[in-house]
């Protein structure tokens, strides 16, 4: 069955992002340390069997405007094509929640970027749709998490705690009122720890 | 080795104690929530043992003040003797940060509480000469736990992760630096995820 799943790297501290986030460095002050767990070589086999078990099931992903186009609030350079090059690491459809219009993006290996202008349930119907009776993906950034399980639509929240302090930034887990969280799975290596929540509706 | 040791529970958004804490209600609203895993019947059995191997070694206790008496900065009632009855679970030496001197106060089963008022590497000198070669524990509360973090007193942190989201509060790891940790161990029970960290000095 379809469920709406995110996963999100954390600080010990709670934060998605560091300070200062702007464009040329879109996880601000200190935030691609909550990602080097992701980057070592070689990954630890538990870190990467638990990365590869996130996206096997994803039929469509929905992100936020900062994190298709780095942080702000206008219409981005009309050349922008995302962070990731011609061949994004999707491989589905992307769906971008934005203020402004855009013609769809269609790049190499599958990944479209869809950008839509009426709000988290309009972009979740239409990754639903997209995804058939595979999941949708919350990719983020904080902001759209946020959204999606204060509005009661996450099925499973699964968080890639780094053992680092940021002490400024972007928190996760505010403004999501009270979700009942119930722990379902953990894994853990020497560079980070996997928590991963059935979010209970 | 006497190594100095904090454990203490934190909800999944970082809080070690709800809003309007008080003499009442002293981990403050919601907070009670914090600590149900350990006090459910049964208690699940990968949490009772932590439990157990987080107190064997323990030789001396340090606390802060609001843990001892109640949040609040001046004197107590002279006839307070903290919240645990006349036989506190330590059973050891515990020693209470605050501004106010008092006489020791010997409790039944061991426990004595003491009180420093020269600060917290005073009270660790005290507490590590009563600990002898076991540890210290700093017991809270979370100002407590991040003076010393924040000082590079500590050797290990281990958080009882509850999952809720509290949204207010104490947060535990404010204030403390970028304290360099190491994941140590985890253990995970439906009711709570113990995230043990070695801290680097």
């Amino acid at each position: 069955m379809s469920r709406v799943v995110s996963r999100i790297a954390v600080s010990l501290d709670g934060y998605a992002a560091g300070a200062n986030q702007r464009r040329e460095e879109p996880l601000g002050d200190g935030g691609e340390r909550l990602h080097e767990w992701a980057f070592t070589d070689p990954v630890a086999e538990s870190d990467a069997d638990i990365l590869a078990r996130s996206t096997e099931n994803v039929g469509a992903y929905v992100m936020g405007r900062n994190m298709f186009a780095g942080p702000g609030d206008g219409a981005w350079d009309p050349e922008w094509r995302g962070w990731w090059g011609e061949d994004p690491p999707y491989h589905v459809p992307v769906f971008v929640l934005t203020h402004h219009e855009h013609e769809p993006l269609p790049m190499q290996g599958g990944t479209t970027f869809h950008f839509v202008t009426d709000g988290i349930d309009a972009a979740l119907e239409r990754a639903w749709e997209a995804a058939g009776d595979r999941d949708v993906h919350v990719a983020g950034g904080a902001s759209t998490v946020q959204q999606y399980l204060a509005a009661g639509r996450l099925d499973e929240l699964l968080l890639h705690v780094a053992p680092i302090v940021l002490g400024a930034g972007e928190r996760l887990l505010e403004n999501v009122g009270d979700p009942k969280l119930e722990p379902v799975e953990v894994v853990a290596s020497p560079a980070v720890t996997h928590l991963r929540y059935r979010v209970m509706r």
